[in-house]
């Protein structure tokens, strides 16, 4: 399985995914499941994937080589974060209109994508691609996405994550809801790839400059994961003792 | 959807549903997914349903008739829970071979059973019945199960329960992962059903008596449930202002 979490806050975007893949319980590798296309400046767009590894890598493949092949309307070409989704949707139809799914309909081929990031001209944006194509975009009352195996962290999510949550804060309940799901599955797994693209105003226009993005790697080593890891744990259990017992019952 | 918990604690067994039961969207109901078959200081039998609403209150109706009308083998007159579970996976069984699953392949006729409880003679004992009809059975080592709607308030009895975990802190954690499922999930709601069926050893023989049942109904009015739901998120909230900020990047 897989854990992806995108945020469109105020500030900018957060997009973190895990790096495990299972195909059957002999064969658990590690996959980056961040794909990152960028120009300095110009463009920086993430693609997260989740789902079916065959289908997500051919999708990644097939707009991987129209860069290579510098082909018209590659995704280094397109002017909307928004004709990236479209592109990515129209990805997947094609190769899942090439895969037998009617003959093997007990295989999920399916898959789903992450698009978050910034093309100059326009603001920060984040989509999520279904496998049937079709996608939908954050809005500041629904600021995040999760794929794959989102239900383990989406109670942290949901309580803490706002459109004007702090980054600080926001980058602690992103891997909180990463601990949280890699207690409950052990399908989801270290390493950590976390990226951080922030909002900068160009006063002069009004425009939105592409800042540097910032990220982070983080497996079992990682000091400050490990920190808020234990943080949090040892905070639950007092938590839990702060609560007052209550009278359930006579 | 459903949401059902029951664990086996060294000092009693707990056992809670929610009340919301959905077929299609416009169609939500309250119906309670606790059926309890007791004969006082003799026999607690606890059956929660989850899954499709019309298997399950059918396989509930064929076990109630069979008491009515004194059949050989009824719950009532089980030596063990252990034949109890028996009883529900064949009823199970039973119910699913008459209707017409092959035929309406895309509809979800499956359900899942918690039965919890005891029977004179023998410790508390707690079951899972699959849709299948073969079931399993709570061990020290993984002293919960859930059914329904189950992964949005895993992860807090992940790192709570344990088999000596105190009757007040499991109490606690069974509603904040009731509270935290139906943040995340509208098709999960109140009131809560929950039963807690304590211990008791008789000293004399070493056997263990069967204990009056403590229950309490947590409807939106319940005073003791929205205290713990918001002590539960400020002290959340307080959790996460005290992690420390870390350094993710340069």
């Amino acid at each position: 399985m897989t854990y992806c979490v995108g945020i469109r806050l105020k500030s900018g975007t957060i997009l973190a995914s895990d790096s495990r893949t299972s195909a059957g319980v002999d064969y658990i590798s590690v996959f980056s499941k961040t794909h990152r296309f960028s120009v300095a400046g110009e463009r920086e767009i993430f693609l997260l994937t989740a789902g079916n590894l065959a289908t997500t890598q051919e999708v990644i493949s097939i707009l991987k080589r129209e860069i290579q092949e510098n082909s018209e309307g590659n995704i280094l070409q397109l002017k909307s974060l928004f004709d990236v989704a479209n592109k990515v949707g129209n990805t997947v139809i094609k190769v899942l209109d090439r895969l037998p799914t009617q003959k093997y309909n007990h295989v999920d081929f399916g898959c789903s994508f992450l698009i978050g990031g910034q093309i100059k001209g326009e603001s920060q944006r984040l989509f999520r691609v279904y496998s049937e194509g079709n996608f939908i975009e954050v809005s500041k009352e629904t600021p995040f996405f999760q794929i794959g195996e989102s239900k383990y962290g989406k109670p942290m999510l949901d309580r803490i994550i706002s459109y004007d949550t702090n980054i600080e804060d926001a980058l602690k309940c992103v891997l909180v809801s990463f601990d949280s799901t890699m207690r409950s599955n052990l399908s989801v797994g270290l390493p950590i790839n976390l990226y951080y693209l922030p909002v900068a105003l160009n006063n002069e226009n009004g425009s939105e400059d592409i800042k540097e993005v910032k990220s982070a790697y983080i497996d079992e080593n990682h000091t400050e994961f490990k920190e808020i890891s234990q943080h949090w744990t040892s905070g639950l259990q007092k938590l839990f003792g702060d609560i007052p017992n209550q009278k359930w019952w006579d």
